[in-house]
């Protein structure tokens, strides 16, 4: 099914996360707009190349507009150490695995303001809600987000210390700045982009999403991040799904 | 909304998880059988005790089939520390609440065995996959396990180092057969009662539980471990939905 004849006949396999600030574009919008006609495959979910690597049981989810294209993409990478799921929704693959930076750099927030597990299970559970609301509004799946490349791959990056964005959240909880912040690293912080093209596309698509509108206020408008979060517990009353 | 003017008036909180062994009811039913008719509601989350009470700020969900007596337990709870949403779907709320410790056993034993976040994160979403699919079938919404009360709950049982349940599964994945876990504890761990509810359940309803299975198999049948996330890892190619 995959074979490699020609660049009509091979399948593009994006591993890169993120939405183009300005233009708001996914990557695999970007690699179609750089390569034109071919067929892409995303491959995302909770894979720590660390553990990748050590032959760690891992889960991933390839991901393509033609679920045949999903499958074979499955074949090729599945071994007995790392389990491929095939899906179909691209737009929701890839929404949930840069949106989901936004509710890391969240998480870590709360942990540089010294809170506990509580919060930052309460900040997965309703960032996922947001998220799944833009990405429906975009043309996602809902239940793509609850799966390995949204669910799965936001809970190692808000479990694992070797997450850049969660870092950057706990030194902001701390207080510090956000330029201050980024001169400390020479790695890329992918949340910090991507919260500014969701805060975008929350109002191009009219879709609320108070998470990212407090972590869009902490790192672009100085707002207190001890404010911002009693800003979303004083909320009014919902019910779970809204 | 909520007069304490009599028996029939009252509404009884319930905060108990789990589901009974042989009957298979959830709390609230064992309840109603031993009240008779009385408005029932489930206060249910991630809400470590220690931190609820050091006003770390914490989620829950208020639940009753009567949204009006769930939004009423909720204006009860709510402080500024204690955010509450209301929510109609009580066989979610207690199913979530009990199945997830399946969950937390299942994610100890990849601790016990010495696995990583990938494998961690693999499990809290599959396992939500298969308990929202069993959920589904017993007449729950599916998105109740991805809120509070499920996904929510579930996060800080796999993060915290308190869960009994997480710690069962790791003394289990290191080696040690259950009945001499259990003896080194006096407290009661609601995952290994509830895998065996679980597992029956499943085939009740006819749903594929591959995880709860495995559970099942490794506390009651003695079942390697090892061999139980090989074969986990091995089973045919899926697709995300599936």
């Amino acid at each position: 099914m995959l074979k490699a004849t020609g660049l009509r006949d091979m399948v593009f396999v994006s591993v890169t996360k993120g939405i183009e600030n300005d233009t708001l574009k996914r990557m695999s919008e970007v690699v179609a707009e750089v390569l034109g006609d071919i067929p892409i495959a995303v491959l995302s979910g909770p894979t720590i190349a660390l553990e990748v690597v050590n032959g760690v049981p891992t889960t991933a989810v390839a991901s393509s507009l033609d679920i045949d294209i999903a499958k074979g993409v499955q074949d090729i990478f599945l071994t007995e150490s790392f389990r491929v799921y095939a899906n179909s929704d691209v737009v929701g693959v890839e929404l949930g695995g840069a949106l989901k930076n936004i509710i890391a750099i969240a998480a870590g927030i709360t942990d540089g303001l010294g809170f506990g597990t509580n919060a930052k299970a309460a900040l997965l559970t309703r960032g996922l809600v947001e998220i799944a609301r833009l990405g429906a509004a975009m043309g996602a799946k809902r239940e793509t987000f609850y799966g390995l490349s949204g669910l799965g791959d936001l809970t190692t990056t808000c479990i694992s210390p070797y997450s850049r964005n969660r870092w950057l959240g706990e030194e902001i909880g701390r207080g510090k700045r956000l330029k201050d912040v980024l001169k400390e690293t020479e790695m890329v912080v992918e949340g910090v982009a991507t919260a500014q093209s969701a805060f975008e596309l929350s109002k191009k698509y009219r879709v609320e999403m108070p998470i990212t509108a407090e972590v869009y206020n902490v790192l672009y408008k100085n707002k207190n991040p001890k404010q911002a979060v009693r800003d979303l517990m004083t909320r009014s009353p919902k019910t779970e799904s809204e």
